[in-house]
């Protein structure tokens, strides 16, 4: 019954409850396919037809075991994983304002309705099609041996089984909504991070369907090779704490492909040489990159996915990677330009954070800030040649969340340890693992990247000839996507010094 | 011992102690009337008095119990839920920061100043005014049955007894501490939304002045109606969980009363057709969105008033209706409009955020995301109905707070659920519970607006009166009331485009 | 096995563990020595080095405690307690936001990039500083008896013995990696706090290394005399709950000294009068007041080092002395000055919690609402005051943490309660304790002054010596040291009103 982390760590392995909820969307479908009034009472008249059909919990009354039933161990143990958990779902959460601020000060101006908007849109989208679909994928059974699962739509949030599992003795018994809303808030982080990459240019309505198409399928079907207690990469022991391959390489990638299929923005490059375009608010993409490091102490701790002795020595490798990420970036941008850039420091603190993402649990705290430090000073050079390759990154979204995503899934195979034991033993090529973790963590970032290149590749060309084109008009990129998608202004009152 | 909610859900049934704390003031107020020296030699004259008077704790010792006479679930219970509500009400202040933003933004910026000066002074005061009236006045005991409450000024922190509530096995035994805190925050709440009503016109003193009696008499007193275990309300069954009615639908019909009173902004009607004013930051106006979904989890959630396996489960309800609001006023304004607003994806989430306010420990996951997805349908129509009526609110507080607070009271009549139990029966008109829930549910509706219109349009007038209006001077406004009012620029290094 | 505070309250009293670290970096170290290559290589090549002498944990085994052999209060308390000073650590880490937020927007937009540079790369050297050898300093066992403590660089995160303090029955057992991260914020937070008083003139390279020196020796040393249970202010009953000296107090000492050396900025004196130089964004500064007020719940309730009955009540004075100097901040403005100035509710509602933190504790709730109403007539008439005395303090800062924070200490010898206790007995000279507590807190008030003005005089001087100089070029200051330090604007996009 110790909560220790064994290697390699685990994501919840509880199964969702079989029961199908089918039954009320079919109810709703047919409703709606009977009805010929016009559209807008139709819309509403399936209201009150919904709710004949999906209104009321339609499974058997629960189980007998209640809070009371728990000895003094398990009640506390209970309660304290299920309240961290949820502490660190709102955490998650309040990183989409971290991303919001952080893309919209690293934009121009007239671009930031557009970015802020997406980000708010995005994140309600995201969390619904992850309740309709999404993490009955990612969570479910498996319907090809450990490659596809699926359970059904939504989800029982019936709590007696966590409180069964309380009452057995176990720990991590999280109810079930706070085990969904924990795992959407982190499907709406990797939407948000393809929001960066295609910013300034992308079609608002056309960027909300590949959204869809991400949080409902391609992040939750590759989300479940690791985290779903069957996935392939979970059997072969690949270790992915947090994320930096399932959650911020995928965004990272995702967003790549976009880049690519839409061009750099009008501009970008003169003679083949990226120009700076410079971001238009610094104070609020400082409070954004404040308010992700806060956030990521949810990211992080809480993939521990239990309130342990252990959960604070993550936050402590998480804090640590971020403070060498920021001091590397700072110290290398400084070298290489002159002066220290802001948003240097920022995409080191972002870069420490996403290389410490897969290994928050299986370092050393020197580990942690070397992890840390070798990102940021990766993210300067990675930005520097994504500008060479002609492709337009507005953000650095890339090679924060895309390359330090894979360099914090690879570190784990150079200098990782088994676990949070201090006792753990070394499970890197550097310090006595051998080979084997370093190829196992090589073959899931190379997975993550293939998988994603491949399905994001299909979905933006698909959505792209659907709907004419993903990028707006160059009339429109020139006047600003704020007055062309959403007919207003960021910051109406003030002249512009353009 | 179940922590189930039945319903009708309530709120802290505990009474404030007896103990009347009186004499302390009583000394202090006789104290300052017999100085007679100058003023401000006085006042700090009364603070060495007032110590002597009120510095010290003057009930009896406390009772024997501490932590270490819990057992095992008792320990893990009362800390859990001590722990939850106090982080739930960290969540709740947090809101300020929001409204705040989202206020401010939605302005214009010679304005912003004054918004903002009022967001931060009203909850010092609002904190200050239920400290030493507000709280008595919510929680005391009954001097009227059930529509009227008293219990002393102050309140007597003393832990013993959630203690021995905790050692005699019960549940939510909140200590008076945070409980306090709690509801002071929900005051200060109420108090915030006027803010946006009445904003870019109304003087700040009158404005500060209003906000004390809201805070201190008018909101305590229809709140206690259902939130005393013993208010009429409670006692007939009406549901509002965390506040639909009692906190956001009285903040909205006190603004409403004061947006009439004070007519519209110069320039917002011409020829009877009403003009957009945009506001002049909507960075900031997106964060304050943000930061207010983070704080319904204090809001929603912590109305729980316990750490249980429920907790989460509001969480998500809340979470789908923010989704369900943003996606129906995104695609209706786009319908409508044309083009998707930023302002309406900000107040689509807010409303329904405000449309599950009451009903989010009694609705279905699926019932949920209707219930914000109609709210967020109604912002849209409301905020056009409003301009019509020639109304003019700035930012659409009444639309938001006032109509889908009603919305959100009402429809746990239409597909309202007994509980959160997985088997709780269906309460609504359609979902097979009758016409009884609606109709209770209307009557509590009503009775907040009739009770919030009639005691605000006589505060605003007599303050009105008292101070030779309520509204700035036409040289003012149109200068802006950041001169005005407080002799300062919120950005004086920028160049305005007007 | 109560957990009630006596007087004087403590910080931790464990000890950090005797196990030196100390042969890492000595390995480290020579290897770096011993390469001859050139300089990036060579920091490269010290990453698989430095692991292999670092990068696995040295120490024996973990002894066999678990969590699952704990009782079930024992339990409940140990996951309490970690999860509540997590959570804590969390909101003191997002103090960083507020003061980022409050000091760029009180200055002019053309230094706004240089403020949230420093304030952003300063958390991330005090963290590693702090790791480095900081925490050891203060926390660790005693070199000169009270005055001087280390125990090795680095610190053990192994969690045994916290584990083994609660299978004995002890409360406040915090696992290392907590406690280490709440310090940690601390010692971050001193160093902002000087990061405000020299601001728009300092150079940015200069002021990192003198942050450096903050908080890996001047900080934790005197921090030592107080929070590490054998220190010599400790011994005496000096009590500084959460710090209005020991951190807030010193980071103003601290700044002061810079901002004497530095001189004022070009054009804040004319012939002796000093002129205003309004702040360039206050919806920010605004933000970061309100964000700044959320972290104070970690800051003070979480300075109990435990969850308890008593944490909610720390809260409670917190909110009331913030209401307080809010409130009193406005009223003397309002009376001084004509107009409630923003600036000065933000600057009031600081004071006011600087005010109660050393107190939190020892305070009935009447006492806190006054000692933050005292605090914010004290900032008031200090800004004047600094301002007749030539210096140039931009944000306030003195004021607000170096005068509050003494007046935050003394008070408690003025109208302090010995501990939260209902019954907790009268310790000022103004409710019955003599004269005796007075005077240690003067004299802690004292020695934090002394110690700290003199080490930082020491400190600037030799930065400045070796450097030659702190202060930017009179055309850079002109320019601003965004251009000049950073090469780059926060807000390119707008056209300047200057």
């Amino acid at each position: 019954m110790t909560t220790a982390l064994q290697s390699p760590p685990r994501r919840s392995t509880a199964r969702l409850q079989e029961a199908s909820l089918l039954n009320g969307p079919m109810l709703l479908l047919r409703s709606i396919r009977g009805l010929r009034t016009n559209q807008s009472i139709a819309w509403l008249a399936t209201v009150p037809l919904a709710l004949l059909g999906l209104g009321i919990f339609s499974f058997a009354a629960r189980a007998g075991v209640g809070l009371s039933d728990l000895s003094g161990p398990q009640a506390a143990t209970f309660l304290a994983d299920n309240l961290w958990l949820f502490i660190a779902t709102i955490l998650v959460i309040f990183m989409n304002a971290g991303f919001a601020m952080v893309e919209a000060g690293m934009c121009r101006s007239k671009n930031a309705v557009n970015i802020l908007a997406k980000n708010l849109f995005v994140f309600a989208l995201a969390v619904t099609a992850y309740w309709v679909v999404g993490y009955s994928i990612m969570y479910g059974n498996s319907a090809i041996g450990g490659w596809l699962f699926f359970n059904g739509l939504f989800f029982d949030p019936d709590p007696s089984g966590a409180l069964a599992c309380a009452a057995a003795g176990d720990t991590g018994c999280l109810v079930p909504a706070v085990d969904f809303l924990f795992q959407a808030a982190f499907a709406g982080t990797a939407a948000t991070i393809v929001s960066g990459l295609v910013a300034e240019r992308v079609k608002f309505g056309e960027f909300v369907v590949f959204s869809l198409v991400l949080t409902a399928f391609i992040y939750p079907i590759s989300g479940s090779w690791q985290w779903n207690g069957d996935g392939w990469l979970a059997n072969l022991g690949f270790i992915d704490f947090a994320g930096s391959s399932i959650v911020h390489s995928v965004g990272g990638w995702a967003g790549l492909v976009g880049a690519m299929l839409l061009g750099p923005r009008i501009g970008k490059f003169v003679d083949g040489k990226a120009q700076a375009m410079p971001g238009h608010n610094m104070a609020i993409a400082t409070l954004g990159a404040l308010v992700l490091w806060i956030g990521w102490y949810g990211f992080n701790p809480g993939s521990e996915l239990a309130m342990d002795e252990y959960v604070a020595y993550v936050a402590v490798t998480t804090t640590l990677a971020a403070a060498g990420g920021a001091i590397a970036a700072t110290v290398i941008s400084t070298l290489t330009s002159g002066k220290p850039d802001l948003t240097m420091i920022i995409n080191g603190i972002l870069a420490g954070l996403v290389s410490i993402t897969a290994g928050c649990g299986n370092m050393t705290l020197v580990g942690s800030w070397l992890a840390g430090a070798v990102g940021g000073l990766i993210v300067v050079f990675a930005v520097a040649a994504v500008d060479s390759a002609g492709i337009d990154d507005p953000v650095g979204a890339f090679s924060v969340h895309g390359v330090c995503g894979v360099w914090g899934t690879v570190v784990i195979g150079l200098w990782g340890v088994d676990g949070m034991d201090p006792g753990a033993a070394g499970i890197g090529l550097l310090n006595g693992g051998g080979l084997n973790t370093l190829l196992i963590q090589a073959l899931g970032a190379a997975a993550y990247a293939i998988w994603t290149v491949v399905t994001c590749w299909l979905a933006w060309s698909v959505i792209g000839g659907f709907f004419g084109g993903i990028r707006v008009s160059e009339n429109e990129e020139l006047q600003g996507l704020d007055i062309g998608e959403h007919g207003m202004e960021a910051y109406p009152d003030f002249a512009s010094a353009r």
